[in-house]
C-alpha cells in the first residue's frame, strides 16, 4: 500500500458529541467515526444489521459465559424472538439457569454491596453459590431435580438438540426462557458439552440409560453449514459454542460472510476463545472477504446495547 | 454474615428488558439489577451522578490512556462543560493530541478496514504513526512545533498547571479542546509526567531554559485535596494521573468518599493501573466507607454511556 | 484481624537473589518469598508437591488451550508417566493434536519470523491453518481420516473414556503420546465436549451410527470423585475441563483439599476459567480449608517450570 | 508469500522434554522451538543476549510496575551490576520502595495466607499499605521523612537524574540498592513522572523552593539516543518508563535495533503500556529490521528468568 493510497483510505475520526438529541442508532453511527472498541462495538452493530438485512443469511449464535444469572436471559430471549438467531449454540450452564428462571427461581445480587463484602466460606454455610457478583441458592438444584423426576422421555438416543426442544414443550406457553422461545420459534439449540452442567447430572441420576446421541447433534450442524449459501456468525464469549460453530463453518461452501465476537480472553496464550477472527480466515472458517469484528468487552455491557441497536435500526426499516 | 443476614441483603438479578420505550436512563436503572459489569457501569453513573449532587463533593478526574485520537475529546470537553470535573489530572500524550485537534489537524482511521490490513512499515515510509487503529500523521508534529516556537512563555518557572492554562489562552474562544475549556471554566489542568510528551519536546527544542516547575504543582495538588470536605474521584486508565489523584487524596480529611475507575487492566501483577479500589482503602486514600466502582471496559465505550446518562439525568433535575 | 495479629502473620519478602549456585528447587524456593504471580507459581509448585507426597490424594487435572501444538505433548506426558496425575479431563482439540503428533504429523511454527508475518488469507490458500504463531497443514486431518476411517469399534455406544482408553491401545508402545500414556498407566481420559473436534468429526464421518455415552463418563466422574478421600485439582486453562472436574467435586465428601490454576482469564465477566478458587469455595467444590493458588500466566511458561521443579524435588524425596 | 515459501519458512514445534540435565539455558533453548508466551520468552532471553554481546547496542532499560515490593530489587540490581543496563528509566514509586528497603525498611507479605484473607479497612486502622498480596507499614514512609529532612541539596534546579545520583551517594558502600548500584557503575536513573511519588512528595514538603528540571533530563535522554549507534531497549510493565524511551528513541539515528517488552496489558483499547513493538515500528521507534518479542507475562514470573539465562549464557561465553 502507498503512501497515495493511505491518504485515499484513511479517513477523519470524527469528536463524538452527545446531544439532546442522541439516541442508540446514532450514538453507535457516531462510533463508527472513532477508534478502539467503540468503533469495534459500532462495526459489530452494522455488520448484524446487515446480516439480518440479508435473507441468504443463515445466522449462528454462540452463546458461553453465565449470562442468564448476570440478568441477560431476556436479552437473549429477544435476539431470538426478533429473529436475530437461526441456530443457537450454548453451554449446560447456560440451559440449566435458563430453565431456573423458566421454573420461577431467581438469581440474586448484592445491591450496593460489593463482591468483597461476602465471604465464600459463609455462602457455602448458607448454601449459596457464588458466579463472580451474582448469587445462586442451592435449593435451585432441588427445583431442577423435581422437575427432571417427571419427565417422560420417549427416546433415551434422542440427540442432545432434540431433547433441548422437549424440554421447551414442558415449559408455560408465556415463559420468556430460552428454551421455550427456540422450541415455539423452531431454532435448534446445540450443546455439545451438556454432560456438562447441573441439569445433565440430575438426568444422568435419573435416568440410567440415557444415552443422548452427541453425534447426531455434531453432524446436523455440519448438514445445517453445508447448505448455508450464507453465513452469520455471533460469538458471545467463546468457549465450545465458538469451536463447534466454526468446525462446522469449515464445511460451509463460502465459510462465514460475516462474523462478530464479544470476548475478553487475549490471543496470545494460543486458546480458542481468545483467538481473532483473522486467525479463522486461515482455517477457511471465516471468509477472507467476510466482514468481521471483534469486541473486547464485557458481553453484559455489549450485548444489550447491540439488541437495543438492532432493534431500533430494523424498526425504522419497517416502517 | 449469617444466613439469615444473607436473605436480607441479597436481592433478585431482574432480567433487562430492551423495548420502544428504553432510554440510556432506563437501561442503566434496569442494570443496576443485573451482574458482572454491567452492573458496575449502572453503579459507577448512579456515584457519579451522586457526586455531581453533592455540593461539597470536589470531582477529580484522571484521564491516562489515548482517548482524543479515538474521538473522545468532545466527550470530555463535555464531562468539563458540565460542570461535571473540578480538577483534571492528565497525560503530555492527551494534551499533544488535544492540541493538534485544537490546531485543526486530525486523526484518521481505517473505516471498514480492520487494523491488520495495514502493514506498520508502510505507515513509517508514509510518515503516520499508529495508535492502535488509529493513525496520526506525522505532519502533525510540525504543527505543533510552529505553534510552540512562537509561544511567549513569561515565567519559565511557573508550574506546569500554569503553562497549560497559558497555552489555553492561545486557543480561540470557539475552541472545542479541553485545554480551552478548562482555561474558560478556570478548572486545573495537572500534567506530571508532562516531559514525556511530543509536546514537551517542541517546548524544551525552542526553550532551552525553560524549568516548569513540577513540585508546585504536586503541592498544589496536596492542599486542593486537604481543603476538600469531600472528595470524588473517577479515573480513566489509570497511569500516572491515577496515583497523582491518590497520593494526593491520602491528605483529604476523609479520603474520597466517591469513588469510579474505568480501565482494562487487572490487579494480580501489582501496577497501579489495574489495583482495586478495595487497595485504595488500605492507604487512606478511599475511604472505607465511599461508594465505589470498578468498570472493566474500554473507556472508549464506557465514557460515552457515562455522560450521556449524566447529561439525562442531570437535565431531569433541573425540570 | 487486629494490629497485634498481622504483625505475627505477615512476613518480610525477600529480595531473591540470582546466583551461580541457582536451581529450579532454590528458584522457587525462594519466590514463595516474594509477590504477586511469583509467590503465586511458588504456592502452585508446594502444593503440588504436597499434593504428590499425599497418598490418599486423587490427582485430577483440567487441561483445556492448545497446548500440544505449542510443544507442551512431552510436558503433559510426563506428567501422566511421573504419576503427577490419576484422571485427565480434557478437550477434544487436545485429542486430535495429540494423535496428530503421534500419528507422525507436525504443528510448525515460524523460527525468528513474528505472528504478523504471515497473512490468514495466503496461509488459508497454502492450506495451513494458524493456531496464534503455530501452524497446523490441513494435510494432518487426512492422516486422521485415514486412521480413523480403518477403526474397527467393538461397541457404538461405549464411553468417550472407553473410547479414548481403545485409541491409546492403537498407538505404537513407544509413541510418546498423552493418548499412549495414559493408556499404559491406566489414567482414564474424560472429554465431555469430544463431539466438538476434529477427530469426532472423522469419526462421525465413518461411523454414522456411533453414540459413544457421554452420560456414562458423567456418572463415573462423580463416583471417582465420591470414593475420593482426598482430592487435589490442577486446573490449565479452564474450560469445559475445569467445570467437568468442578461440578464432580461437589460430590466428593471433603471437596478439593489442594487446588491450583493456571490462566490468563479475567474474574470480572463471570465465566468460569476466569473465576477464582475462592468462588468454588461458595459452591462446595473447594475445601474451606484447601491450600490453593491461582497463577495467572501463560501454561506454557508455568507448566514447564512446575513439571520441572516438581521432578527434581521429587528426585530429592527418593535419594 | 508462496505456499512454496511457507515450507521454507516454517519449521517443526519441537515437544519440550525436561531431563534430569535441564538447565536454564536448555530450557530456554528448547523454549525457542514452542508456541505462544513460551517461545517469546525465549526469543527474549536470546535477543536479549546478543544486545548484550553487541558491543555498539546502548540498552535502554524501562521499569515501571512495584517490583521491589515483589523482592524483585536484587534482580533489578544484578541486571545493573552485570553490566545488561546502561540507561535506566524508571517510576518514582520504584525508587521510593527502593529506597525505603535501602534504609533498611521491608515489605511484608502473608506467608500461605491468600489475598483476600486480608480486609483493608482493618489494613489501614493497623498503618499497613497494601500492594495487591504485598503489604507496606505506613511508618517507612517517616523514615523516608527523616532521611530526606537531613539531605543537603546543592542546587534545587539540578535534573531528576542529577538529585537520583546524589541521593545514590548518600547510601552506604553495600547497600544492594538501585539507587546505589547505578550512582557506583555510574547508570543514569531517569523519572520523568518524580513528583507522582512519596519520595517526591517528602522532599517537596521539606523543600519548598525545590524545582528539579524535569526539561533537562527530557533533553538528555534525547541526546543519549540521537549518540547511539544502536539501540537496544526492554521495557517492563510500560507506564511513562517506556514512553519516555519510546519518543527518544524517534530522535535515534537507526531507532531501536533489539525491543523487549514484558506486559500484562492488552493492546486493543490503544494505551501505550500494551501497545505492540510492531505500532512502534510506524512511530520510527523500533527499527523495521528489529529483532523483537512482546512476553504477555507478570514480570516476577519473566523477569528473573531472564537474569538467570543472561547470566549462565554470558558465563560460558566469558569461559
Amino acid at each position: 500500500m502507498s503512501e497515495k493510497n493511505l491518504e485515499d483510505i484513511l479517513k477523519r475520526v470524527n469528536q463524538l458529541k452527545i446531544t439532546s438529541e442522541t439516541s442508540i442508532v446514532s450514538l453507535i453511527n457516531s462510533l463508527k467515526n472513532a477508534g478502539f472498541n467503540a468503533k469495534r462495538l459500532a462495526m459489530a452493530c452494522e455488520i448484524y444489521d446487515e446480516m439480518i438485512n440479508d435473507e441468504e443469511c443463515i445466522k449462528f449464535f454462540g452463546l458461553a459465559g453465565a449470562l442468564v444469572p448476570a440478568g441477560m436471559q431476556r436479552v437473549v430471549y429477544d435476539f431470538i424472538k426478533e429473529g436475530f438467531i437461526d441456530i443457537l449454540v450454548t453451554t449446560g450452564a447456560n440451559i440449566t439457569h435458563d430453565l431456573a428462571e423458566a421454573l420461577g427461581y431467581h438469581h440474586l445480587q448484592g445491591g450496593n454491596m460489593n463482591k468483597d463484602d461476602f465471604d465464600d466460606s459463609q455462602l457455602h454455610k448458607a448454601e449459596i453459590n457464588r458466579i463472580y457478583d451474582v448469587y445462586m441458592p442451592n435449593k435451585v438444584y432441588k427445583g431442577i431435580e423435581d422437575f427432571v423426576s417427571k419427565l417422560e422421555i420417549s427416546d433415551s438416543q434422542m440427540s442432545v438438540s432434540s431433547f433441548l426442544n422437549f424440554l421447551g414443550k414442558q415449559l408455560p406457553k408465556d415463559s420468556q426462557s430460552i428454551l421455550k422461545i427456540c422450541e415455539q420459534k423452531k431454532i435448534p439449540i446445540y450443546c455439545p458439552a451438556f454432560t456438562d452442567s447441573g441439569l445433565a447430572l440430575q438426568l444422568g441420576f435419573h435416568n440410567q440409560n440415557i444415552n443422548l446421541n452427541h453425534f447426531k447433534d455434531m453432524l446436523e450442524m455440519v448438514n445445517l453449514a453445508w447448505d448455508a449459501k450464507k453465513a452469520g456468525v455471533c460469538i458471545v464469549g467463546g468457549g465450545v459454542p465458538k469451536n463447534f460453530i466454526m468446525q462446522s463453518l469449515q464445511f460451509c461452501p463460502n465459510s462465514a460472510t460475516y462474523a462478530i465476537q464479544i470476548t475478553m480472553d487475549r490471543p496470545e496464550q494460543g486458546g480458542l476463545s481468545g483467538a481473532t477472527l483473522e486467525e479463522a480466515i486461515s482455517w477457511g472458517k471465516v471468509n477472507e472477504k467476510a466482514k468481521y469484528s471483534t469486541i473486547i468487552s464485557d458481553a453484559t455491557i455489549a450485548l444489550p446495547l447491540i439488541l437495543w441497536f438492532l432493534k431500533e435500526s430494523q424498526k425504522k426499516k419497517k416502517n
